[in-house]
C-alpha cells in the first residue's frame, strides 16, 4: 500500500515522495482510517491541492482510495504522534459462508462461536501488559501495549471483534483474535488469553487469524498543541 | 446466477434440479435477497438437509451463497407468487471513487449530484404506471408497473437509491436511476422522467446506470393461504 501510495503521489506531484504510515498493515490485512504524512512543498502543494484527489484517483489501483488531504503542523508525525489505533475484525461462522458482497473483510470460521465466553476473554486481556505472547517479535522494540478496548459483538451470522489500543506489535490483533476464537470454538478456558500475559515470548499455541479480516479503521491524534510532545514521548518509549 | 446454483444443487442432491428464481439479474447485477424455488422429492431433501448449506458452499463459487432453505407449499412460485421486489442502487460522486471494501457494489460517478432534486424527480414517478420509457422491450411482455418506493439519500459520499415495485421489467431499476442521476446532475429538471411515462416506447435518452450498483435486497410473499391466489393473479396478468 505504501509503496502504491508514494508511486502515486510521485506521478501526480513530480517530485520524490517518503510517506510515514500510521499502521503498517500485513498483506491482505485492509485500512479505511489509514493515515500518513509526507513533508512537501507547501507552494507545489498549493498548485495541485484542488485536483489532487482526482488525478490520484486516476493513477491508484481500484483497491486503494485517498479521501482527504489536509496540511498539518510540522511537528505532526502519522507514526510517532498518533494516541490510539482501533481495528475490527469481521468472522461469520455461517453454514453459508462469508457474504459475497462482504468477502473481501469477513472471513469464514468452519465452528460455531460462543461469543460470551469470547467477551469475558476479551476483558480480562484490557490495561497495560507485556503482550509479548501475541506478538511476532522483533530485535529490540517493546512488547508492552496498552489495549483500551477488545469487544466481541454478533449481528446474526457476522461477529465483529473491536481492539484499541496506544499501539500494537506485529500480528498482535490478529493473535488476540486467534485467542479468542479459541475461546469461542470452547476449546480453552475464557481466562487462558489473560494467563498468556506472564510470557516473555510468543506463545505458539495461540493461532494467528487471517489476515482478510482485519481493518485499521481508524488513528486517533491529540490536539495540535499536543503534538510535539506526544511524538517525542512515544519516540524515547520505543527507542 | 442461476445456472451455477442449479449445477451445484445437482451436484450435491444428484438429480436434476430446475430453479424458479423471483428476480433474474442481468450479469453485473448484485443480490442479498433472491429467492429460487424448486421441485424436489421430500424424502432425497430430508436425508440431505442437515448438512445441505455447508456442501453448497463447498461446491459453489465464493460470490455465490446460500443462506437458507426451507420447505414450502406446492403452490408457492418465487416468480410468479412474489408481492414485491426491492432493490438498491449504490453510487458515490466522491473525488475519491468507491470505497475499496465497498467497490463491488458501489458505483463512482465522476460529477456531484443534488439528491434534493432526484428526490423530487422520484416521487413524481411513484404509482402505477406504463414505463415503457423505462424498459427495453420484450415481445408480448407488459410494461405496466406499480411502483411502490423509489428513494434517494445520501450519507456522506455515497448515494442510495431504493426501488420497490410489484415487478421490475428488463433494465427498468437502472433506467429509472440513469433518469435521476441527469436529474441529479442537473442536466434535467425534476419533472423530465415523470413526463416519459406518457411514452409508449423505450426512451433513448435516457441512460442506463451502469449494473454494479445494483443489488436486488428482497423479495415479499404474501401469506401461505394466498400463495395460490396471488400466483394465478400474475400469471394471468402477464399472459
Amino acid at each position: 500500500m505504501q509503496g502504491e501510495l508514494e508511486l502515486a503521489l510521485s506521478t501526480v506531484l513530480r517530485c520524490d515522495v517518503d510517506l510515514t504510515v500510521a499502521g503498517r498493515t500485513d498483506a491482505g490485512v485492509h485500512a479505511t482510517g489509514q493515515v500518513a504524512h509526507a513533508d512537501l512543498d507547501p507552494a507545489l502543494l498549493a498548485v495541485h491541492r484542488p485536483k489532487l484527489l482526482r488525478r490520484l484517483r486516476g493513477v491508484l489501483p481500484a483497491d486503494i482510495a485517498v479521501t482527504a488531504v489536509r496540511e498539518v503542523p510540522a511537528v505532526f508525525d502519522a507514526r510517532f504522534g498518533a494516541l490510539a489505533r482501533h481495528y475490527v475484525y469481521r468472522l461469520t461462522d455461517a453454514d453459508a459462508g462469508p457474504p459475497p458482497l462482504r468477502r473481501a473483510d469477513t472471513v469464514g470460521w468452519p465452528r460455531r462461536l460462543q461469543v460470551p465466553d469470547m467477551r469475558v476473554a476479551a476483558a480480562l486481556l484490557l490495561g497495560r501488559h507485556d503482550f509479548a505472547a501475541f506478538c511476532r517479535r522483533r530485535e529490540g522494540a517493546t512488547t508492552i501495549r496498552t489495549l483500551l478496548d477488545l469487544d466481541v459483538d454478533r449481528d446474526a451470522d457476522v461477529i465483529e471483534i473491536r481492539a484499541s489500543a496506544d499501539a500494537f506489535c506485529h500480528s498482535m490483533v490478529r493473535s488476540l483474535v486467534g485467542a479468542l476464537v479459541t475461546v469461542g470454538e470452547g476449546r480453552r478456558p475464557a481466562g487462558w488469553p489473560a494467563s498468556l500475559l506472564t510470557l516473555t515470548a510468543r506463545a505458539n499455541d495461540v493461532p494467528v487469524a487471517p489476515a482478510g479480516g482485519l481493518t485499521l479503521v481508524r488513528v486517533d491524534y491529540p490536539p495540535d498543541d499536543q503534538l510535539a510532545a506526544r511524538a517525542s514521548v512515544t519516540r524515547a518509549r520505543r527507542a
